[in-house]
């Protein structure tokens, strides 16, 4: 019989240097897993992942990842957008908050997702970059500019 | 600027009641949360996981998985030594270690994956039940008691 001490919730602890993933929206975590290129095969370094969290900022439950040693950058920062709108991001260094940001969407999202209707221009072969509008934030919708296709499951979608 | 503290390396709290899967091989803490049917639609509990964690037992990198509030059935915990099978399973009570164990493999595993063979019995839609054949345990290899084909990625085809 191991004790292993009391705590009040399940949390992280924090990291040296790297990326916080705060206020994902509940059960994305693994969503924001994939947009970092992580899989069984691809771990270079440290990553805790805490899923179904109380969440006062979000007023329910949430998901936060750590990374480290790694910061995103913008494109990966938008598509984290994408799957948790609410998400804000931590680059810490030396145990410190170096700099936090919450993420946004551009109006028009280029080159992050391809499209669901597979006649569109972007799903023919043709040298032609992904291009939606965002016609909802909350929740997050997306309009081919191409073929007028509402993008449906967004995670599935992302390049 | 907000100080996060020290700490000495990536790691997750203690839990109160529920079970930590330890000594996950490098990179499978992501097939373990799919044996535990944790989708981002389907999380009632506080899961954490960690990554890419040093471990001194596997003399290299581990992963780790503790999740609130749940206790597994000895299926999952088959399932979890195909994937992990150094992986030790702890339930957790009132933040104490009320059992360990270590996960096995039986020499015939039965029901837990499908055969990769197409054209085997088992996937012709006959009420037969898979059965495996236990080849090698490091690294795990199943052979089909049915077709004789050798399972690849027992991780895509674990019912």
């Amino acid at each position: 019989m191991a004790s292993e001490g009391p705590v009040k919730e399940v949390r992280l602890t924090p990291i040296r240097n790297g990326t916080v993933i705060d206020h994902i929206a509940c059960g994305q975590a693994l969503n924001v897993i994939k947009i970092l290129g992580i899989t069984e095969n691809n771990i270079y370094s440290s990553i805790s992942i805490g899923m179904h969290l109380t969440s006062t900022t979000l007023g329910g439950w949430k998901d936060i990842v750590k990374i480290e040693d790694r910061e995103l950058d913008s494109k990966t920062a938008e598509k984290i957008a994408l799957v948790a709108p609410d998400a804000t991001i931590s680059i810490i260094r030396d145990f410190c908050v170096d700099r936090k940001y919450k993420v946004s969407i551009s109006d028009c999202v280029v080159g992050l997702a391809r499209c669901s209707n597979p006649s569109c221009i972007t799903n023919r072969g043709e040298p032609v970059e992904t291009k939606f509008r965002v016609v909802s934030r909350c929740p997050v919708q997306l309009k081919c500019c191409y073929c007028d296709r509402v993008l449906m499951n967004i995670s599935d979608n992302l390049l």
